[in-house]
């Protein structure tokens, strides 16, 4: 699950995965400090497994695991501290089948941050969408996701003249709407069957305001602006960019709440905390102090790539080669590159955020 | 943990994925018909989990999946047979890192023969080396691995002048064989934890006589003159062809009943079964019967591809790209394919199999 606020898996572009992690990396490295205080409470109030199994946290999302390294760690002291050092701990990192799991599971064994050197802590891919079934009924103790239900199980329209759909304000309806509603029930309901009773789900996505505003919503504006000059040139074919398109949709509070007002998910999951927060753009921030443009372009490209290269490249015709199309893609980002280093003002990236604890009774 | 005899990942030759399935999937059709009778036993005696939790099968060295499709298939009708309907069950696929875990999971939501649309039944992965803990104490019901174990942690030395140590008789003492006693003693030290009480473990490997042969021995001859004449002319640098290696090593009988000797492990764990299998070449019994030469070399080559090619040639010099990897393993592969074209006859690889069942007291 790539994602344009944490960035993300980079697959198939195996090549910008190190850049690609950084740049995640620091995006993710705020993200997490917002939503720890309500993370730690989970940890601290969920219901702990029966003596002698194991302790399970799910990643709904995982990418290639950076976004919850952090949070394991800290599952780690706590169930340390409330169930002794002999109850095994269950990471399940889940995400979609095309994610890199290799690098996920080299990470958990070899990067600094990793959790995997922990004793009697066991990490787990799951690799199918989470709309579905994950783990087995009552499984997990903890579930996470960090920026990954505003990503829609598929769009459902084509969006002429722009990469993704800009929401309108929050009072006209919309197919997207309506898609991202379902989808949302459809993840609560699935994660309400795999808690045990009296365990918590955090999850933190991006928010929009009234106005269908979410902060940076003009975050795409200048790629898909060098992908019509591709297309005028003839570079890029109508039917291929007509199938380009990053499928986010960024909930309301309203949207956000309204699957909790039905009396039969209300009876199994209560929503027990709801937060606002401010995601600022950390590259941004970098660039303020060394006023090093090229770096900033270098960095804002790396994240833009990461998230958006497998939606907008493996839709080209079957007639390219794998090596064509990333020769387009290098092309034209290198051409977002050059423009973002001339011009890196209106770059800046700035997220609203929905902070949610929820309870499993 | 790609494999001569069961083919396996294909990692990272992505492009000769389906046919390194394919003829992996003939190969191992025909060694999961030979264990099936130990397998359904193992079923059947195995000790279930408690009421609410789930059923466990772990997969110890599973490449895409292939191999583990068939028996997860018996374990959920046993296990709907011996607990009912409402038991989930967790099949666990573990193998490197670097395995394809994508396609596993693709297999796993789309291939014919897969377990996926089974209800209650989750699909995990675990990407590390079996050769260290894969998951928590007393987690499986069920272990199996099918053609993994003969694959060593790691070759103690290099080989000059071939591609793979092939053993002596099975009086003589070597490095290869104290490794490969190592490795067997460690895999079943692991698996004795994770297996719950009354669990149950069923593993085949390639076997050697007293002599030290298990039936193929020859498999990798063509390709090493191959690999030598490519050395000579130029094209492959000597440092390289000496890291060279397909670490593979075949126990002998004595050597595979020797940890169940030790009062140590024989306290946790009891060899119930040993039987001796032979695998006949299934390509090879396919060109027999339909006289076709090229359709067998196009088969043989994308067998040995498959389980070779990571091996030989992720380990060339830091200095070629990976296309000229790409390109070099490809004329080597071709140079293969017309010999063996031009010559069927000495291709065929007719194995011994040790086949084992053990339970876990």
């Amino acid at each position: 699950m790539t994602d344009p606020v944490t960035t993300g898996d980079p697959t198939p572009a195996r090549t910008t995965m190190t850049c690609a992690y950084d740049a995640g990396a620091h995006h993710q490295r705020t993200a997490i400090d917002l939503v720890l205080p309500l993370f730690l409470r989970a940890l601290d109030e969920c219901a702990m497994p029966r003596r002698g199994d194991s302790f399970v946290f799910v990643d709904y999302g995982s990418a290639t695991g950076f976004n919850s390294f952090v949070p394991v760690h800290h599952a780690v002291s706590t169930v340390r501290r409330r169930s002794g050092p002999e109850t095994p701990l269950c990471v399940v990192h889940n995400d979609q089948p095309d994610n890199d799991f290799s690098t996920l599971f080299r990470q958990i064994i070899a990067s600094p941050g990793t959790y995997g050197r922990e004793p009697l802590v066991f990490a787990f891919a799951v690799g199918r969408s989470f709309f579905g079934p994950v783990v087995p009924p009552g499984f997990a103790s903890i579930g996470w996701s960090a920026n990954a239900v505003h990503w829609l199980s598929a769009p459902p329209h084509p969006v002429e003249g722009d990469l993704w759909f800009r929401r309108p304000a929050d009072s006209v309806d919309t197919a997207f709407g309506r898609r991202a509603r379902g989808d949302w029930v459809t993840f609560l309901e699935h994660r309400a069957r795999e808690l045990r009773p009296g365990g918590q789900l955090v999850v933190t996505m991006v928010e929009a305001d009234e106005n269908g505003a979410a902060g940076a919503d003009h975050f795409l504006d200048r790629l898909r602006d060098v992908v019509r000059e591709r297309l005028a040139s003839g570079a890029l074919r109508p039917q291929e960019v007509a199938r380009m398109h990053v499928p986010l949709y960024y909930r309301s509070e309203r949207e956000i709440r309204a699957p909790f007002e039905s009396p039969d998910l209300a009876a199994r999951f209560v929503l027990a905390e709801y937060q606002h927060g401010t995601l600022p753009d950390p590259l941004w921030a970098a660039f303020e102090q060394s006023g090093d443009a090229e770096a900033f372009a270098r960095a804002h490209v790396a994240w833009q790539r990461a998230f958006s290269e497998h939606a907008l490249f493996s839709v080209l015709d079957g007639d390219r080669s794998p090596e064509k199309g990333r020769a387009l893609a290098d092309e034209i980002y290198e051409e977002l590159r050059q423009r973002v280093a001339d011009a890196p003002e209106g770059a800046c990236c700035t997220w609203r955020l929905a902070l949610l604890r929820m309870i499993r009774k």
